[in-house]
Parts: C-alpha cells; sequence; structure tokens
C-alpha cells in the first residue's frame, strides 16, 4: 500500500476509536441519568465506528489469519505501555504533581502488568492450537485490575470491594 | 493542568482507544474460530482499557456535567470527519488508486453525515430536558450505515441484506 494512503489509513484508525470509545463513555453517561435512549444512540453509532475502524484495520493487513500473530500485536503494545509509556507518564504526572494523572496512569499501569501475561499464556496456548484457559475474568470498574476465575475481597490496586468487579464469562 | 501532563493524557487517550478496538476485533476474530474462551478474554481486557481511557478523559475534564455539552463534542468530532477529514483521505486513496482504502474511507463518510444529524437531533432534545426519540437503531454491520426505526430492504451504501443489520433498542 502506498504511504501516505497507510499513514491516512492510520489516522483514521486512531479517530474512529477514539469516536467508539467517547460514545461508549458518553453512553454510560446519559444512562446515569436515566436517558435511556440517548444511551442506546451512544451504543449504536459506537458500534457503526467499530465497523470503520475494523474496516480500516482490515485494509492496513493488521487482521491476520494466524491467531497466534494478532494475540503477538496485543503482547507488543501491552510490553510498550508497561516498560515505556506508563513509566514515563506516571513520572511526569507526579513531577509535575499533577494527582488525579498519577493516579490514572498508575491504575493503567498496573493493570497493563497483567494484560500483558495474559496474552502471553493465550498466545502459548493458541500456538497449541487450544483456547484459552479461564471461562471467567473479572474487571475492576475503577480501575481496571484484572483478575481470572474469582475476584478479590478489595481490589490490591484500587480498593473498590469484590461487588464491584465486573463479570464477563462465556 | 499542566501542558506536558495534559498532552500526555491525551496520547493514553488515544492509546487505550486504539488497544480498546484492536481486542474488540481479535474478540470477532476469536469467536469467528470457535475460541471462545479467547473471545472472552479479550472483550473483558477490552473493558479495562474502556475503564483506563474513560480515567484519562475525566481528568482530562472533557466529560462535562451537562449532557449537551457532551453531546456538542460528538457534532464537531463527526463534522470535522465530514467536512475536512474523510474527503481528504478519500480523495488520496482515489489518487493513488487504493481501491480497499477508497472504499473503507467512503463507507464511513457516508455514515458520519447520518450520526451527525442524529447527534445535532439529540442535542437539541437534551437542552429541553428530554430523550432522544428513537427506540431502535439499525448499523450495517459491512459499512457502518446507520438507521432508526426499520432498516431498509438493502443498505443503500453497501449493499448488505436487510437481515445483517444489527439491531440496538432500549
Ligand atoms: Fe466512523
Ligand atoms: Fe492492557
Ligand atoms: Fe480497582
Ligand atoms: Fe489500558
Ligand atoms: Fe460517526
Ligand atoms: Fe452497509
Amino acid at each position: 500500500m502506498r504511504e501516505m494512503t497507510k499513514k491516512f489509513l492510520e489516522d483514521a484508525f486512531a479517530g474512529e476509536s477514539m469516536a467508539h470509545m467517547k460514545y461508549l463513555i458518553f453512553a454510560d453517561e446519559a444512562e446515569q441519568r436515566g436517558l435511556k435512549k440517548l444511551a442506546n444512540l451512544f451504543r449504536a453509532i459506537a458500534y457503526a465506528e467499530y465497523v470503520h475502524a475494523r474496516n480500516h484495520y482490515r485494509e492496513l493487513g493488521k487482521i491476520y489469519k494466524e491467531m497466534a500473530e494478532n494475540v503477538q500485536q496485543c503482547i507488543d503494545g501491552e510490553t510498550f505501555e508497561i516498560d515505556e509509556m506508563y513509566p514515563v507518564y506516571n513520572t511526569v504526572a507526579q513531577f509535575q504533581e499533577e494527582k488525579g494523572a498519577e493516579r490514572s496512569t498508575k491504575f493503567a499501569w498496573e493493570a497493563e502488568k497483567i494484560h500483558a501475561e495474559m496474552y502471553k499464556k493465550a498466545k502459548e496456548l493458541v500456538e497449541k492450537g487450544e483456547d484459552y484457559t479461564a471461562e471467567k475474568i473479572y474487571i475492576c470498574p475503577v480501575c481496571g485490575h484484572t483478575v481470572e476465575g474469582e475476584p478479590p475481597e478489595k481490589c490490591p490496586v484500587c480498593g473498590a470491594p469484590k461487588s464491584a468487579y465486573r463479570e464477563f464469562s462465556i
């Protein structure tokens, strides 16, 4: 693919991903205000942006037939965030005495460490032709802490109670 | 907020949004290969990235108490895509004879025009203290075409059949 078209598709993928994310955030905000139909509109349009982002990503040749290659992309992204991005952003937030940013970057950094390990395990399994092992994954809705099987009594990262965790199961 | 911290939080929001999007795409890919537990892992971690992105966005002060201000952000984003981003990307794809990119940018461009109109209507309603009107929204899973009430017999943008449309309802 020509370089400028590639650059623009990458930018379009970023733009669609951010639009999708904003609409999911605003869907939850609308829901909290009792605006059910507005929340539904946001979620529907968020899905349309997913379709756009997926189409661009496919054209970029980033969706591989071999699932292990897709999982490797995830490992690479998480590893960059763990080793480079969040250590730098968190240090700058501390240095500039921005408490809120210090917390939100720390929360993310802690979860990414877990994600990288899960994806490494997933890659090994997929290479053997097997599915992932855990049937239930729990996410802390405050900080993103991620755990298999059973949530802890209290989130080890932000202190949220067990009952707050959101379950994802097959 | 200090400028560098702000810049880094914006970059982190972009990174989290793209990670979230990749994981949703790979969840669908895993599902298609019968890897249910891997798909569940991707969806769970995608939600963790949503939590991170939302936390960064909140620290950036971009989630407003007034819902109309949140909807205005959506109108602004869609308008930029309609008037600037997709016309340029689509023209470049045509000029560089990149058929796939021409199609994926055209598909997105068409849907954004509809999104902008829906958000404009939503903003008027929200300013009057009312919820959105439509209870059902349909999205074409091939191109993102967005329609209220009832899907057409054939997608006017990509030709997908009525039965392919995904329903979003309250
Ligand atoms: Fe879009
Ligand atoms: Fe992660
Ligand atoms: Fe937590
Ligand atoms: Fe994250
Ligand atoms: Fe849109
Ligand atoms: Fe379509």
